[in-house]
């Protein structure tokens, strides 16, 4: 008799502390994918695997499965260096809207395959998708054709991309087994390397708005996914940026929009340019690429970039975004100078005001968001509008409140001054 | 808006280790019998509960939500004190074929619902269907009526006993999550405290083919069960006995019938008739009658409410039991005392010649089975049968021999005596 793996005993080996085989793992991702391991199976795997971790050499072959349950697009026709950027997922994180064009046009091709928001922190398609026209399904062909003609696109993955993972995903979500660093980095990674892209710059999020609240947590996850890019023949390095505040000061679709536009003509808010700016920089540097693209966004080529990739997937650049049919504001309840503006509050009122959805189904409303009127650091007088909450249903305004509450505070002296990127993760 | 529980919720705060409340427990148990909590929910939630373990006070919860699930028998027509015993399974433990008969003859009623085996221990219905014409499925009011007449009857519980128990075991059985001690006891305490009797004697086994191997997890699960009867109003105590070696000399299901009728007679090995009769006595004891089990065997009144209890089943206790057709020894390799006869490796064997199922829905055989010649603490010559290996099929010999390597350990000196029974654990 051939031992043939089996679920139950791949189960309680990992409960127990032992680790897998690479055959092993490569038969459970396989499995799981074919049906032949039932979902109840795989949903206590990830609840042994949150407790017993898994070591680099079952990660590895774990990632590597993921991507071998389907596809990895082939992008060696592009004559450019291919490279892209992922984030772990923020409140007011537009930056993908700016980047991906802004690195185009110094030079790179950026195929930034993306997804939807779930939560409170948005995602980039629906942020685009506020555009009137846009289209964020492509063909694969149609979508090496956008990147070969403007150098950066901006897509749905396909369904045959990692399909492991989009299962397990969907699995973890519904079974309270999401927060276990060795099955994000594992999501996140086959992901981005079955996307073909040659080099990675990740965007950890660390702070109240992030998934990792911890910096020693995000640190572990950022070294966890250098690693498995590298191990996967993927340059990555990360940057670990603050979250306990909005990026920006536009939390929302449309209104996000707005802003990445406004950073493009070279007047967005300070913080969300420092950003984008220093992961362009990385990006650029990993494709071997020596460009300066504050010089980019200065004199327009990162703009007209933007305006061409919208356009060739549909959009209509110049098209009025929607605008809300309601707007309320939230003011100050004392002078003095805002200490901190919660950014998991913001994004939870955002999201309720309608635009974030509870499940996957749901639509979600291009128009709602919120406008941080004043940020931390700066000076507000009693009274003074703070926040200015959009929606479309009256009904939504007062459970957004709701999670604001105790979300502002206000002192009599300045706050010290962060920086927005608190961190770097390479090899 | 009324807080609903969230089934993700509940598994997030087990996982991270609050205890769930009351309220939580029952919501959750409800709602997986009713199937609105998905069997990858229940699954991943019975992993956090292998890490984190239930509290007393979750515990007691979670044991009355699954009693709750379906009926709680009423005895209180039986006019006799009613109370039962529960093993936790181990290799020949046909105690209670002997046990129902003997405690019913001093004066008790003893509602024995009992279930199927499943791997290497064997079930006491499996040993029992080995008696032509006796029947294990009865009719509420037809069990009633054994019970009433024969003051013992054993057959299966009900589909509407604890239904969420035969949901949740069936779903931990496929995913690696039965080794538990919070959700072991909760699944056979709700099962005896539906089953309606008033006093409930554990047999919580401890060695090699048990499935506790070490004695502190014995009794802390013993402990555990002792506290959950009392807190469900249930006089429960537990007995812990051994079992390194197989409990008597036979193994399988018509070779214990015959081995249990010997007990009936008086001729029972020592080790059987030791532990029958001490389970006995605490039964008893806890039915608040003052008789001598050790009298009723020797004067035959066990026999004949044996004999009843049998054919108030449709079983015909003096027909000849099904022979196997083929035997096979396995001898001595050497002279001197036999030191260990492995319990675990002869469950597998018996299991594997067709005494036991590898799945719920198999057939097992009646004949197959083993017969250990000689026990530890007997002297063999070199060469002398200790085991007899018994089937239908010649196929099946090879592989019960090779679970059978290493399982017999022959020595100069014959072994420290062990008890049968050791230790005790009441309120």
């Amino acid at each position: 008799m051939t031992p043939v793996p089996d679920a139950v005993e791949l189960i309680r080996a990992k409960r127990d502390g032992r680790a897998l085989t690479g055959t092993e793992i490569s038969w459970l991702i396989s499995a799981y994918t074919d049906g032949a391991i039932a979902d109840e199976q795989m949903s206590a795997m990830a609840m042994a695997i949150y407790f017993r971790g898994l070591d680099p050499a079952e990660l590895r072959a774990w990632t590597a499965a993921m991507v071998s349950s389907g596809e990895r697009l082939d992008l060696s026709g592009v004559p450019l260096p291919t490279v892209d950027k992922h984030s772990t997922g923020g409140v007011g994180d537009k930056v993908s809207l700016v980047l991906a064009p802004l690195v185009a046009s110094c030079g790179a091709a950026v195929p930034h395959l993306s997804g939807r928001g779930l939560g409170h922190t948005g995602g980039t398609l629906d942020k685009l998708e506020s555009i009137p026209g846009w289209r964020a399904m492509l063909q694969a062909a149609e979508m090496t054709a956008v990147l070969a003609d403007t150098g950066c696109v901006i897509c749905t993955a396909g369904p045959g991309l990692a399909p492991a993972d989009r299962k397990l995903y969907a699995l973890r979500d519904v079974t309270g087994t999401v927060e276990s660093i060795p099955l994000i980095a594992s999501s996140i990674m086959s992901k981005k390397i079955a996307e073909g892209t040659a080099a990675l710059v990740l965007d950890v999020k660390v702070g109240s708005g992030a998934f990792m609240q911890q910096m020693a947590d995000a640190r572990e996850l950022a070294q966890t996914m250098v690693r498995l890019g590298a191990e996967q023949g993927v340059r990555t390095i990360a940057l670990l940026t603050g979250m306990d505040t909005p990026l920006g000061r536009a939390v929302g679709n449309a209104v996000e929009v707005a802003e990445a536009v406004a950073v493009l003509r070279g007047k967005g808010p300070p913080d969300l340019t420092e950003v984008t700016l220093a992961l362009a920089r990385e990006m650029l540097l990993l494709a071997g690429l020596d460009a300066d693209p504050a010089a980019a966004l200065a004199d327009g080529r990162a703009m007209a970039r933007y305006r061409r990739m919208i356009a060739a997937q549909g959009g209509d650049p110049d098209a009025p975004l929607p605008q809300a049919a309601r707007t309320e504001v939230v003011t100050a309840e004392a002078a003095g100078f805002v200490h901190r503006l919660d950014a998991r509050a913001v994004g939870v009122a955002a999201w309720r005001l309608g635009a974030g959805r509870a499940r996957k189904e749901d639509p979600v409303s291009a128009a709602a968001g919120i406008i941080c009127l004043a940020k931390p650091g700066e000076r507000v007088e009693r009274g003074q509008p703070v926040l200015e909450l959009r929606g479309d249903h009256d009904g939504r305004f007062s459970r957004a409140r709701a999670a604001l509450a105790g979300a502002i505070e206000i002192a009599a002296r300045p706050p010290a001054v962060r920086p927005s990127v608190l961190g770097r993760t390479g090899l």
